[in-house]
């Protein structure tokens, strides 16, 4: 049950806080929606599979869940491949440079300092740019951040990866500026 | 050195990266101008002490240090109140229920299923409200991403507490919507 009183039926994980909330849903949109789905070299599946592996890391069903079917719907892929992030993709043909991003994005996760200049000329070398770092780092964060406000809050989730198909989709295919109301709840 | 190229004479902590990379820097000064500043029954110097003790907590000296001065701006306090922030205010006369928010805000900075339902229980006793609880939970969740994002990318900072009573006294009295430039970098 949530730590607060939100209405009954209400959405799950992050949704229903930012129908609580939506002074501060508005810049929590904007900033996913810019992350996920705004210009960038980095294709919006490799962003959903950087939150959804920060989101694994951090112990947040809700997040991991919903961004990885985003990363399957933007892949047409089937909902086993929320768990082949689970494992870290070892049987996926990622490049180079997005080991190195990911690797970045798991030091962020423990802490910002954990990053070293190490980590950060790899992914040069492997041809990431100062942007494509930047944003790595920024998504990492900002996946720290959803993580503690969902969890924190105690908010539900569906128990079944199945179950977030639907939610993933919308993710992907229709972005996070407007509220989600599951069709069947 | 920061971890990416940012300008020569670039602004401390996260300031310079909002001038690197706009389109997200809209929605993150947007968040921390409502968390911090908008309307709410906690007081701004009461939400700075949230920032600044999360910040404290995960080490991190810019985001810390520049709170901590926000939260004297608003009270009038001198330098020396920073370390009264970094001690847990063991000497200053806060309330019950901003020790219990504190605390939840404390358990959020560990993870978010840190937070109990004893925690918020203490909270409720103490007469905080579900907004109250709400905004504690986000502010120090994103003082987690705005962590991370600030050393993630090895961006510089003053070490002197007393360099940061200008940049506090912007952010307390003229906000976060517009690019800090330091006076005498």
């Amino acid at each position: 049950m949530p730590h607060i009183d939100l209405p009954p039926g209400h959405s799950p994980g992050i949704s229903g806080l930012l129908i609580y909330r939506p002074e501060t849903a508005h810049p929590l949109r904007e900033l996913v929606e810019i992350l996920m789905r705004g210009p960038s070299s980095l294709t919006s599946a490799e962003r959903e599979i950087i939150a959804a592996s920060v989101s694994w890391w951090n112990n947040c069903h809700f997040c991991h869940t919903s961004h990885a079917a985003a990363a399957c719907a933007h892949l047409g892929r089937g909902p086993d491949f929320i768990d082949e992030i689970k494992a870290g993709l070892p049987n996926e043909p990622l490049s180079p440079k997005m080991r190195a991003l990911l690797h970045i994005a798991h030091q962020v996760q423990r802490g910002g300092k954990h990053v070293t200049e190490g980590d950060v000329a790899q992914a040069k070398t492997e041809g990431a740019t100062d942007v494509e770092i930047h944003d790595t780092v920024l998504i990492a964060a900002a996946f720290c951040m959803f993580n503690r406000y969902v969890d924190g809050l105690n908010t539900w989730a569906w128990p079944e990866k199945e179950k977030f198909m639907e939610i993933g989709g919308k993710m992907a295919h229709e972005g996070y500026m407007k509220p989600y109301v599951p069709v069947a709840p």
